[in-house]
């Protein structure tokens, strides 16, 4: 299977399912919807339901039917993406050359639509159950969700990572961050399909792939922060080091910093039978090569 | 049954529910924990929680077993009280007499102690499942919450209401404000129950009263900010004429807003056998005669 190719017609049926939830055109209007829809089509990449995607092949499970569980992982990192942009925030004001939320719509807008997309997340968890999984699966995942996204996850993630702006930190509590912050969702798109088939075995093979691919991603993040190009990534760069963030480049160097990478992507896929499907390890190896 | 005993000791059993979810003393750290607790137990009333446990007590469903759906509608009206105070919003310092979150938190922590208690709703929706309910009627209440909480709800109310600042609406318009800033979440709280015992009679009836609760209650508020004493309310009167904000009083003056208020309360029981517990018309003539 050509993965560049999969990742190519995945992302443009992704972007169908969204654009069916939030139909018209941008009309220049203030509503939470011309909000919503604003920075839902902002450019994303659409990684973590291609995660859902791929996990779900990994397990057998057609993509139509992982559909809700795609749009709500991608709703609430949307959500995540518009609060953290906020002034009170990291004040960016561009994310994938677009101008970010609370810049088009102001604050209060803005924080509005991330509280309705993380909603949102939920209401389409529950339209699992029309696609044939059994409501207590449905129940489970949809748990589970919300253990990842919430103060002891995601959002938990997102204070700590405040918290050591201008501050020494370990590597251990900043890996905790990175966990926390990027790596939980992420271990939350791969295990939603194991969860929905009741597959134990695979969830957590799945949590360990999730887990490690979430800190290399993050880890990615950071090194292009440092040495990407602005234009490629669509936002400014060295605005960790202006904001005094913690960063694994700053904490180790760069070329410490790229052998942990490495050993980050090799432990991803540990768990694994790699021979049921090349998507999971094909999106790590994208992932981790990505210039944006 | 007396009523208003009911209300202190429902209250009290509601408070130690939160006090187990949230446990420790408050210790001055700037951690999520300590800003989701802080608002927590800044001496809200929990009529919501009450609304569910009324509820369930017209559909003789014993108050432990809707625990989890207490602490998910009390956590999410908590989460829309932190957000709507922010300074983007309705730039509120004070609330039931204690400083709001952002002016003890700061707005980043305030912003994120608002999602992480919004994420823990759903997650506590999922925990109805171990009490006995049946897992479909589970995702079915976790769904209508997610409904009466979104893009079409709660959220869009509170878009709504920002967006008449300083502007003429019409009574219509106004209304519907009130519905979804405030009757759709009080409907959750009285339908969630219907929902998980599958009685579909009674929760038409439910969403009725919890329709008409919800736009008396609002209108109250709406009341109270010109009429009511500050001390008694522990927050500021005025700020509604201050801010430039539609309310009933300024749109249809003060004695047509009280002939419409009656209404509301009457039409609240029309559909409800009252024989069935004296619970639900209680607590609506509390919340109506309140003075805070």
């Amino acid at each position: 299977m050509d993965v560049a190719l999969w990742m190519e017609e995945s992302r443009s049926t992704i972007d169908q399912w969204i654009e069916a939830d939030f139909p018209g055109q941008p009309d220049g209007s203030q509503s939470i919807e011309a909000a919503m829809r604003y920075s839902l089509l902002a450019g994303g990449k659409r990684l973590r339901p291609q995660l859902v995607l791929a996990s779900g092949a990994y397990l057998g499970i057609v993509p139509k039917r992982l559909r809700p569980a795609c749009l709500a992982v991608e709703y609430l990192h949307t959500y995540s993406l518009i609060h953290d942009d906020l002034p009170s925030m990291d004040n960016d004001d561009w994310r994938r050359g677009m101008a970010t939320s609370h810049k088009v719509f102001g604050e209060a807008l803005a924080i509005l639509a991330g509280d309705a997309l993380l909603t949102e997340a939920f209401a389409k968890m529950s339209e699992l159950v029309t696609l044939g999984f059994s409501p207590p699966k449905v129940v489970s995942a949809t748990q589970l969700l919300a253990h990842r996204a919430g103060r002891r996850g995601l959002v938990q993630g997102q204070v700590l990572d405040l918290a050591a702006e201008n501050r020494d930190i370990s590597v251990d509590a900043l890996q905790e961050i990175h966990r926390l912050k990027t790596a939980a969702l992420i271990e939350a798109c791969v295990a939603i399909p194991a969860v929905l088939v009741g597959d134990r075995q695979s969830e957590e093979a799945l949590l360990h792939y999730g887990r490690y691919f979430g800190l290399a991603f993050q880890m990615v993040d950071d090194i292009l922060n440092v040495v990407g190009d602005a234009t490629e990534l669509g936002k400014a760069t060295g605005t960790d080091a202006g904001l005094g963030k913690a960063t694994y480049p700053r904490l180790v160097g760069m070329e410490r910093a790229q052998a942990v990478l490495w050993q980050y992507e090799k432990e991803a896929l540990t768990r694994l039978d790699i021979a049921r499907g090349p998507l999971l390890s094909g999106l790590l190896t994208f992932a981790m090569d990505r210039k944006w």
